[in-house]
């Protein structure tokens, strides 16, 4: 049993947006009980991660750090027409990449306690991003 | 056919655990012959890697790099109530991911020979850790 | 429906190449209309990313910043046996990991208009690298 959708997330500006939610709705009326939750940002200036979803100064430290580690507007870089932040995009979704998977179980995203979906756009401006959600495994 | 399982690591600190053999023992005695092995950690302050298998070097100059790029009790960070090790976790996890995949084949772990599972707790107390492993594909 | 096939890709050194096109055939000869392609990579020197497609200079400012992130011949390594890339190799496979999944819509790789599926050879000498396309889904 495979079951895909798509979602939109408008962003606005570089930040961490939480999705857990929306993606728990894909997976509680999919009907799969077992099974394993796919999700692809079609987009290489955006990323998906989990991250710690209580204490919001978790999110701002990595953004901090994450900016830090790679330079806007870094002189090194060639790929400039699209602004200072476009390379550095491209780098950071890299580094936390684009498709994330996690298990199923009972009919619900088996996540910890403490682990937020995210979408994190790395473009200053804003976005709309698509994001495609597979669900396969087994209905009760 | 799926197949799902939950593993507990019991780690004693921030270090690399090779848990290849308990993934592959899950993978042998599924009866999956061709499919997708996945595993996740249910947590934002360790992470499943892959690393070379032989060497140990490799895994303490890991460690060597990561500790440096990403400082504990960075001055920077705001998140710092649970220690000078925890907002270096969490950024220390996202950029080495909790999700992770590998084909099975003829029935086992299709990993390359050099290529051990490692969970990285990068935490410096000890912690257990929940891992799901959920097996996808075809039985002989 | 499970499929698997496996990839033989030439590198010549360090540099990233372009397996799309190669992937998009395995895909669109399986017969899957919906579902999911995982790729792997049987290696710990080399790595699978999704990198923009369209500007060469994306390629090399990534090149250029992981070079600087992760310095080849780095005093602090201890695993010097195999060369000065070698360690540097391990690191940065596992900061862009080695297996990718994404999805499968409509008998096709779904991917953005501007993502493209690289190996990234991180050994400066040519290797063969394996890499395993496994596919499951759901036949139209």
């Amino acid at each position: 049993m495979v079951i895909q959708q798509r979602l939109q997330i408008e962003t606005r500006g570089r930040n961490t947006y939480n999705i857990t939610r929306q993606v728990a709705q894909v997976v509680e009326s999919s009907g799969i009980e077992t099974g394993i939750c796919q999700l692809f940002i079609h987009h290489t200036s955006a990323s998906l991660i989990l991250c710690e979803n209580a204490d919001p100064t978790v999110r701002s430290d990595l953004e901090g750090f994450m900016s830090r580690l790679v330079t806007d507007g870094d002189p090194h870089f060639e790929h400039t027409l699209e602004g200072t932040d476009d390379m550095a995009a491209h780098i950071r979704s890299i580094l936390t990449k684009m498709d994330l998977s996690f298990p199923i179980t009972q009919g619900r995203s088996d996540l910890g306690t403490w682990q937020g979906i995210y979408l994190w756009e790395h473009r200053t401006h804003p976005h709309r991003r698509q994001v495609t959600v597979t669900l396969y495994g087994e209905a009760e």
